[in-house]
């Protein structure tokens, strides 16, 4: 019922926690967590050891190597703080600004081969909640936008348009990912198992992976300063629309995987002696063609983009929900985070 | 190398076996058979009984058992010997012959709503013998098509266009499936190993699937009288043709199959209660559109067949292949023979 | 409101005429009978000799010429008079009789290059009246299926389903096309004065085409004998579904068509010197894909017809939609009677 | 062999010629010029007042009518002269100036509903010319780039790449449109003549069409400080790649026509009373996806834009060609200048 963004790099999360600088700090604050997750069924207690969900950790952990290999690629100054901090954590406040959210998302894609699904979201939503916090300020004399701006961890907020009736379920509010109370349960992939058996032929990729999770919550409590919504349910559409609006156009990160599969189908062709043979051949151009083409209209979302009277920048709505739509083409390349092995002869 | 045929309900097959006539007779005959079979690294003793395995032997059963409940669909006299056999065991002497395997297999994949390769590849395979062993013998003065019309078992032959050198592997025979020397490796699909873990949720289609084998041979022996090629390497490519001229019609079994996912789709619209919402409901009219062109040019293949001189009725082949392009393009539906979930959620 | 199949070719339209064979027979036939034509808003005296309108002539004069080339596939004894008749003309008793029609179509396709449509309307609107003048006379005991056995000339017959209240047009009647009160005017097509101007580069296909009329009836009257509806409305759309039943298989013509068009196209690309480019040489083989398709159907619809009440043959309505939704992606190809150039470059 | 692109708005063309502000200005510049120009065989002295010329002279005459009416959308401020010019005349500096030529190009697109070519094509040309010429005359230490400053008319360019045989035809002039020695002959387009028959409902977008000429050079003298390119030959594919890359991504036109086409075929379907039918909705639904995917290519292809070493701005190579592509892709559309009627009725 509730859509939820964890975003566990953000500062303060506990006075015990260091800074998370790299891609180790970050999977090492990730220890000892004592995080209620379960996977088929079963407890898990060491997530960042299991062979199943250490790759979709490292892809994560690839967000936070980047800002120290592509610097100018993706890290920013606040405008807020005036200090240098990941591109992820950046409200976009220009044209630019969210042209270069773009740039780094296919660099990502080509770097990890998958999804890092979490940071995306988490970056979405925050500049959805800032400009829509601002608006349910400037209706109701609440102070959300405010309360935003000190922090974010893991965000609760809705996912669909709500009615009068639905008012309980129109909170949006933040709090530490290892609150009691809540439930992780890993969400199972296609093809995922093939990491627990023996040899590594069928693992795909095996270095990175995306995850989700449904998380359940069981008498958890928020304070008060860290609810950003609380039964404005006539906000709640607006919010979604506004995630989905810079969201749309976050797929751009799928033109980075793409660079690799058409790399990959490349490289099979050519290790097959068939690279030149004519059908082969028009596949990877007609891949690249939808590639460059999602790549594009993220840019011209982007490009487009006008400012909010948050000041926060929102992209055009339009062309977002084309860039998703040719996305969803590239199922016929069978883009699949792991895909399995598939060895079924056609005659 | 070499492209495998494995057709265990042929009789004769040992002395000690009874007649198989149901599905339930032709899984007890699996039983006990010794054979050298293994899957994910693992020597596998008792096939029927492996929750992976068995869906696979359930699909070959329902081909038996239709020739019970559907005769007039299944069940044909045979030219040879006046008896009532197997429709899958026929050769087809007329164009009637070839229309009627296409309607067999479309509804054993209505009933399956998977592959039952084995069977197709082995009626295929027999009546692309008994045209080019024919007309092997008119070159060579061979005896292979009298041979061969003895009796089939598993039969091994070349899947490729061979070139002189390799007249070593232009090669036709039948044997037991449990002769020594053979080894089976069971091949992995996608998502497999779900029957494999608690729950049953995921299982997908839990009673049917299809099975692939990777068969290797180590110093087999196959006597002389169950060769039907032996180094007629020119042969080779115009068998290939032969069979997948067949085969590529025979493909219509997968119109069945979409009649399952159709009927599949639509229900799960209902559950959602958005059967009626407009680019929901264009989804199974689309591939309504494509199934029953697979149909057709499986049905118009047969139709256009002409005999070959051995008696046997050859479908059209130009349109047997654009049959199996249009079957190519059911993967847009996704369609797999045992599909794993996917719980990812798109904004 | 009333669609009108104009079948010319009916013996006994008038005493004075002969009997019609040849192509050049018919031509001569439609000389000195004063319709009342119209085309650009000009009344045209000789249609015969008019370089616009003789090109359709001409297409329909091929079907009489290829009943003296091909018997084999365009003559066929009536089972009514046990005489050789035009296949134009048959009532379809047979699977056969439906893949013949198919046939028959596809070659005149490739013969003229253009659509021959007011024969194959003709054809199949008598098919359809047969089997639903059955049922009228079945539930109204009206002797509408004996009066249409007699003969057929122009037909006007409804094109859409009718209510209650449109009890006045659910007509059905036959009568010579001279009859006074007719008058007809001649559809312009895409580019069809492109014969009227100097020079014969961009007359395109010049010898044969197709036409269309709007024809408007003032006054006209048809003796009962001849009115094979009056007034049962109910029966209305069950002839159009039944028409286009038909009428939708029909359309394998255009796999003739088709088979002009790849021809032409991949001559086309020999004279530029690039039939051996990848994208060019897909192009035909496309092409080629598509018009079996549509071929396949059409025969697959024939091979599944069952037979009426009337006796008639009816071919599967459901392939035959999928046949006519094939030949509407032959737009792909710009595919219309008689294309006018393009000479655009396109950087 | 060569391509033409006419610019005839260029400030000095002829002593006598007034300046031209606006649309109505262009069009009497246009009069009393003697043109050796024909169209379908025939001579024409007065081209602005032929019925079928006249349109694409409207089209050309909205190009300068949008710099009065949307100044900043179609005047900049050269940065040559630090006046106010035309955009079409202008050097693109930025990656914004390319953006803005796309936003005045979908803009003209929408007043007009056709091709405005030769304004764009004069565009890129100069765009492209400044950018080769600064290459040769590096190369060569000619000093085309300067010359190339001072003014344009109808541009000469060779419109392929070119081998050392080649070498005369390595030319790059400017000349004034009435010069001594040149013809034209005036394109004919799918159904143009339908402006020359009675009534003007088949006379389809009346108003403005595109235009194009063969242009034949007899014995015409250019001089020498009006020429860019004399036998450089390995410039000249250069030369046409660069106009290329801009042209390919001037297609966003066409995104402006595709809004006209969008809209028409919306009030058509109003019209039959079938906008809210399912598979009627779904088309300008396409149809939008597509021509928001040509403007973002095209938009994305100029914010991807990096200087040339002459200062000015060239757009990304591969999303230009994607762009173009997409463009391709509105055939499907039956996009055509002035699509000719199509009365055919299929059932």
């Amino acid at each position: 019922m509730s859509q939820t963004t964890i975003e566990p790099s953000a500062t303060g999360q506990s006075e015990k926690r260091t800074r998370i600088e790299t891609g180790a700090d970050y999977i090492d604050s990730l220890r000892d967590r004592e995080l209620v997750l379960y996977y088929l069924g079963e407890r898990i207690t060491d997530p960042v050891e299991h062979p199943v969900i250490r790759p979709s950790i490292n892809a994560i952990a690839a967000t936070y190597d980047l800002a120290i290999s592509n610097p100018e690629l993706a890290l920013v100054t606040s405008p807020f703080t005036q200090r240098l901090i990941n591109r992820f954590l950046h409200i976009a406040t220009s044209q630019d600004d969210l042209a270069q959210q773009n740039k780094m998302q296919r660099k990502l894609g080509q770097l990890t081969g998958t999804c890092f699904l979490q940071r995306c979201v988490g970056m979405d939503a925050l500049n959805a909640l800032l400009s829509v916090t601002y608006g349910i300020d400037a209706a109701h004399s609440t102070a959300y936008h405010d309360q935003l701006n000190e922090f974010i961890r893991l965000t609760v907020m809705p996912t669909m348009c709500l009615g009068v009736t639905d008012k309980d379920f129109a909170i949006v509010g933040a709090l530490p990912v290892e609150t009691s109370g809540i439930a992780y349960i890993y969400g199972s992939q296609s093809c995922d198992t093939r990491s627990l058996e023996r040899g590594d032929l069928d693992s795909g990729n095996a270095h990175y992976s995306g995850q989700e999770d449904m998380v359940i919550f069981k008498d958890v409590f928020i304070p008060r300063e860290r609810i950003f919504m609380h039964g404005e349910v006539e906000f709640a559409s607006l919010l979604v629309e506004c995630f989905t609006c810079y969201h749309r156009r976050s797929y751009v990160c799928k033109s980075g995987v793409g660079d690799v599969l058409i790399g990959a189908a490349t490289i099979i062709a050519n290790y097959n002696g068939v690279s030149k043979v004519s059908h082969i051949r028009e596949k990877p151009v007609e891949m690249t063609h939808l590639n460059e083409t999602i790549y594009s209209t993220g840019i011209a979302s982007s490009h487009q983009s006008r400012p909010t009277q948050s000041g926060c920048y929102l992209n055009d709505d339009m062309i977002a929900n084309v860039c998703k739509h040719h996305v969803t083409r590239t199922h016929l390349w069978n883009l699949s985070p792991r895909p399995g092995p598939c060895r079924r002869t056609h005659w």
